[in-house]
């Protein structure tokens, strides 16, 4: 009776580490929403015991908007250093700023005196490498100089870059989109979210922006912000030790990354709902927005783009849009969608070509390479020169009176009056032509130097970290990168000619009967920034497939409210003619690649399978591994779980009934009996393990029973045999289970894992089973 | 054997109706979906058949994007035509347009070539009443007469809207917005979204926005845009014969509305996913995106504003907002909390009240009396004369130069000669004062005459229809009414007021310490229409507790993008205020108070009860009542059916073993033994039902058995009754179950239906749990 008693407090003491999960394993959404239920009663019930216990219990509850509070922060403030080193170390390619060489050349001429209006790009402290070693700043010499150190300076970043990931923190490569969507759908992966990544992110992603290699640092972001989301959640036990509340700080900490990488909060709110989050009850809305809304006003206070909006494209566009206009709107929607397709299967195609061949072998050089073929085809051509940023913001601007753009070179009217804002169409001079044929130079540029860039993305790091080898460096090394502002570049400068070809179709043709109406001679009618804008947004939905969170990120980061109707028009047409072939986008995409563990909402199951064809074990396969309720000893306890590698094991009352009890973890058993042969007396190998309420009284002679039911679910989720599969993908996907047992009229009879379904799927699908690796 | 061949052929045909629901019930939406993929793989396998029949498959899957456009066009066109008539009939109420009767105020006075610039209210072809009678247009005799014809026109308009609610559709009273939330959670109110209650409620809202009552349009035409989406759910048999498809238009067609009744597509979009909507899959959302997008365009093409933009009350600021005003932001935030839970704590308390005693029997006159009060105290002040919105647009205007209201009545400094749009703060002339005074009246005035006016609104009419006589007209009549705009109004002028105040603090005291950073003296540093803007979201904020969607709707309602932290800033004081008085809104207020099953998902349940205390039968009832699979006869069924009121009934193998094969619907059970005894010959009262596949081959002598396996559910919801109900609420939410099964290691316990866990969940909140009316 002794033993018994000790028994029942050792069993009221949880073990170490008891509902936890080991890495590259899903968890169980509602084991951990009911574990959190049972914290929050604890600490309810404990508050009305003292002051002390009361103010802990006010403190739980606010602890969410805490941490929303310190990722807002954290996260504005990594994006605006990261924004002003990006300009600096860009500019600094190029030249260096005479006064403080750590200034950029916008700060470096803004802070001298001399500038003028018109020519405020330069100024006297500002010097380009050459005229500073060789003092002349013209002329051939000058001029290769400075391509040389260009590329130098280019291949040092990216060197820079890609041995810092290497060395330090392999996860810090890649965008991280896809593996964030992967981790809030309930994946563990350590490590993806730590301190290092953190830093080494960070600081490599200033290195490859400024490398000039055609990527972004908006998808980055977002992963930054995660990490600072995943550091947050430490300081609080509520988030730290439940992966279910970790993951909606993790939803939330996803849409204050998009918020600071655009400016725009409420995209970001949207795009954490629409693309990446899994689970987003109403409260984490609420939270996001919470997150998103100091995240962007952290970022205004720091000022980054100088200019106290927080917009980064802003633009001002004089004229409204027409119903004809929907056409080209219409077009550039196609183009996108085409470009999307393109990108997306060009894109795998090449990540699949350099898992199987040597082309994967020497990724180092693979970087470098690219970077050098990017700056030595960059530097000639002054669209492809600057910044992407700079590009797209020149792209997006209309042309006003005072603008000393190429692309802003038309033949004025002479006897033009009229104000500044209201510049009626004109005839386009020969800077206009000049510059589209650049334009259309560049566009091929991007679109072939894109692919190959994110082809070097491609994160086999998981594959290898649990499939083969845990060390092997050599196939996860890339940089950090990602495609928002190249694909909106491509669209821009697609946009852009459509528009300035529209703008002087409508000038010297305004008789036609499609512009008779609405464009008469000496009236602003067509602005080709608009098209820039709208093209922008169809490429970006083309390859993320985003729609709605999209319209509002483009609407907010340019403040062209006005434009929603072509923006929206233009988005639809893309995402249906992507989708047309193939529904995935490229986040979907890459976590097929990689073989994560993905239900997403989005693929139907519409076959006609039942549960009974997907359980296992399948009908050659040996009986299901089932513990009886009373009559297992401790030893075949251990036999199993050294014989198998299942996750869990169905408890029945008799292997003759085959009534289904409960369900307990393998690695709660592991814990417990491991935890019990240390610690509790009499505990051996003959032991019988008891999954009932009460342990029958044994004659002392016998061995001390091992009591269980603590780790016992008795709550296991079933189906039966005769469940359309369709039902069974939809309780997996809307519950977040890692495994649903089968019944036929109250007997067990397989089990169903998310592996099992995710494996099903893809078999209907015509795709190869074997790609799913995780479970 | 020929008996049995017939059998299986009667089988093979669905019998009619099975598989929909009574009136007043909810929904299984796992079962829908079901049976929407099944029709879906029918389309598809037929398609390979011949051309016409692929070519019926492409309709069908273009269909959803079909009746979106329809949605769109309808919906659209009804706001615009909805907009025009209340333009009209509110201005008929003063005057009218001698050159053409049908116009409004402003369309006869921009048709008159004779008016300037300045004056552009008063042209000779619109007459007052008392100048058009008497030729008088001034003095207190034409005061008395307009005031009287005023007050008369406002009781004809109330008196015609409550008279064509109570005659013709019973349903077009109240906003809707409670009803629609419970219909889309899966409840089935016939008639709710008819064709008469779309034609009655377009009316009567027009008459009854254009009586003056304290109520806008905007909820109303959410239910209008819902009303659209069914009768285009009956074009295809896709959405017109499945509950759970019809449910994903009715969304759509939510967020449509919103999109017109502020022309705010985005905010539709969100206002349907965060306010009304259940089940939103993300499909879902994008058809929602482009209904909200055609509704809007519809609109913008019908132009009822006359100023070719879709946002309803356009706002220009020239200045950016500081730091320091985040301060005021806030207490509008907390104003707007506090009146959020006046609002709802007044109107609920006023409802209740009429429902038990004598107040709510003299409905008509209720209307009549409120109408008469409204115009009599609303015609002196010129704040509440005019239409609410309006009055909102006049508050949230900044002044420029050209300003000829009131409120813009500022000292001008002489030696001023700066731009048009730059102009510094002033002191306030003796305008200003007045108007201060008039708006704070008009402040008290709205505040109490919407409480009443809303009280009007509640629907006994449900609980009259379900419970007690369904042609008690007497409850069940209303007009209909929003509560956007008022709300809005009662935050507009608060915040008018403190914008105010500030402005003229800053002016006169730009030495004190917080102003002393950004406002010096000739600067333009407070804008008092923003904190107008600020205070209407914070008031509509803490009516409804949006949070995203309302920013958003703000900010596409105003133009207003650069003015996000602020508004945000106001919406999240105003919910937590709010929400610290009480975590319902007005809609689920009102959901509550009409004991609609709904299962909210922002109530967490956290009470530590189990499945075995929900489920029935009770410890002290009989035991449940079930069918076994093959010795049960159609007699007993009958008797079974006869003297129980269960919506279904579990099957099980024997009633020793109590092992559940499946799940069998009342409905269904009644309309296959009637259908069976008029069609199929033997089956007689003693006929055995079976439920097993095979039936056994019986001597002759026993009479023809009757097969039902074709209506069992085979694969019927179960938890284990050790299952926390936590659990079960998550799944019955998630999953949109009616019923769930009860098992103990393979046997079935017990039943728990969607009521049975709605009334536990009020019983655990301590509310009566008998205020759950239906199943």
């Amino acid at each position: 009776m002794n033993g018994a008693g000790n028994l029942m407090d050792f069993l009221d003491e949880p073990f170490p580490d008891v509902g936890t999960y080991e890495d590259f394993h899903t968890i169980d959404w509602l084991r951990e929403k009911s574990r959190d239920t049972d914290r929050h009663r604890k600490i309810t019930s404990k508050s009305k015991e003292s002051i002390w216990e009361l103010i802990k219990s006010l403190l739980d509850a606010w602890s969410g908007w805490v941490v929303m509070l310190l990722i807002g922060l954290l996260s504005g403030t990594l994006a605006g250093v990261i924004d002003l080193a990006v300009d600096w170390m860009t500019d600094l390619k190029e030249g260096v700023c005479l006064s403080a060489f750590w200034y950029s050349h916008e700060q470096c001429c803004w802070t001298s005196n001399e500038t003028t209006f018109d020519d405020r790009d330069k100024c006297p402290q500002w010097q380009k490498w050459a005229e500073l070693m060789t003092g002349h700043a013209e002329g051939a010499g000058a001029y290769v100089l400075n391509y040389f150190l260009y590329i130098l300076w280019a291949l040092l970043f990216s060197f820079l870059a890609v041995s810092l990931v290497r060395v330090f923190a392999p996860y810090a490569c890649g965008s991280g989109i896809p593996e964030i969507k992967t981790i809030l759908s309930g994946f563990i992966i350590r490590g993806y979210l730590g301190k290092w990544t953190l830093l080494i992110k960070t600081v490599t992603l200033v290195l490859a922006v400024s490398s000039g290699l055609s990527l972004g640092k908006e998808g980055p972001l977002v992963h930054v912000a995660c990490c600072c989301g995943n550091l947050f959640c430490s300081l609080f036990s509520k988030y730290s030790k439940n992966e279910g509340k970790r993951r909606e700080v993790l939803s939330a900490a996803a849409a204050a990354g998009v918020s600071v990488a655009f400016g725009a909060p409420i995209g970001g709110v949207l795009f954490s709902l629409e693309e990446v989050s899994y689970y987003f009850p109403l409260k984490t809305l609420w939270r996001s927005f919470f997150a998103a809304l100091v995240a962007a006003f952290t970022l205004r206070s720091i000022n980054p783009f100088g200019n106290s909006r927080l917009v980064l494209f802003y633009v001002e566009y004089h004229t409204p849009w027409y119903m004809a206009e929907l056409v080209p709107f219409i077009l550039l929607g196609v183009f996108g969608g085409l470009w999307g397709t393109l990108f997306i299967r060009a894109n795998i195609a090449w990540c699949r070509r350099r898992k199987t061949t040597q082309l994967g072998k020497y990724p180092v050089l693979e970087v470098i390479a690219v970077t050098g073929i990017t700056a030595v085809l960059a530097y000639p051509n002054p669209y492809t020169r600057r910044s992407t940023s700079e590009l797209i913001s020149e792209l997006f601007n209309d042309c006003g009176a005072l603008e000393s753009s190429q692309l802003c070179d038309y033949i004025n009217n002479p006897n033009m009056s009229r104000p500044v804002d209201d510049i009626p169409d004109r005839p386009a001079g020969p800077g206009v032509y000049n510059a589209l044929w650049q334009l259309a130079l560049a566009l091929v540029f991007k679109i072939v130097i894109t692919i190959f860039t994110f082809g070097m993305k491609v994160t086999r790091n998981l594959l290898c970290l649990a499939a083969c080898d845990l060390t092997a460096s050599s196939c996860r090394v890339q940089i950090p990168s990602g495609l928002f502002i190249p694909s909106m570049a491509v669209g821009a400068i697609a946009g852009r000619i459509v528009g300035i070809a529209v703008e002087q179709m409508a000038y010297h043709h305004h008789d036609w009967i499609i512009f008779k109406n609405w464009c008469r001679p000496g009236a602003d009618c067509v602005t080709p920034g608009l098209y820039a804008m709208v093209g922008a947004a169809a490429c970006l939905g083309g390859v993320t497939r985003m729609t709605v969170s999209l319209v509002v990120i483009m609407f907010e980061l340019t403040g062209g409210l006005e434009y929603i109707v072509p923006l929206m028009a233009a988005a639809v047409t893309s995402k249906w003619v992507a989708d047309a072939f193939g529904k995935e986008g490229i986040y979907e995409s890459h976590i097929q690649l990689n073989g994560y563990p993905y239900l997403d909402v989005r693929d139907e199951f519409t076959h006609r399978t039942l549960a009974t064809d997907v359980m296992r074990p399948r009908r050659s396969e040996p009986p299901l591994a089932v513990l009886t309720q009373d009559t297992t000893t401790v030893e075949d306890v251990e036999t199993l779980i050294k014989d198998t590698d299942y996750n869990g094991f169905p408890v029945v009352v008799s292997r003759e009934s085959e009534r289904l009890i409960g369900f307990v973890q393998r690695r709660d058993l592991t814990l417990a009996i491991k935890n019990a042969r240390q610690k509790q007396d009499g505990v051996v190998s003959s032991s019988v393990v008891y999954f009932t309420e009460d342990a029958p009284q044994l004659p002392a002679s016998n061995p001390q029973p091992l009591k269980l039911r603590r780790i016992l679910n008795l709550s296991p989720f079933t189906v039966t045999d005769h469940t359309p599969m369709e039902t069974v993908v939809d309780i997996f996907r809307k519950l977040g289970l890692r495994q649903c047992l089968v019944t036929r009229s109250g007997r067990l009879l397989g089990i169903i894992t998310k592996k099992d379904v995710l494996r099903h799927m893809a078999q209907m699908m015509n795709q190869d089973p074997e790609s799913i690796m995780f479970n």
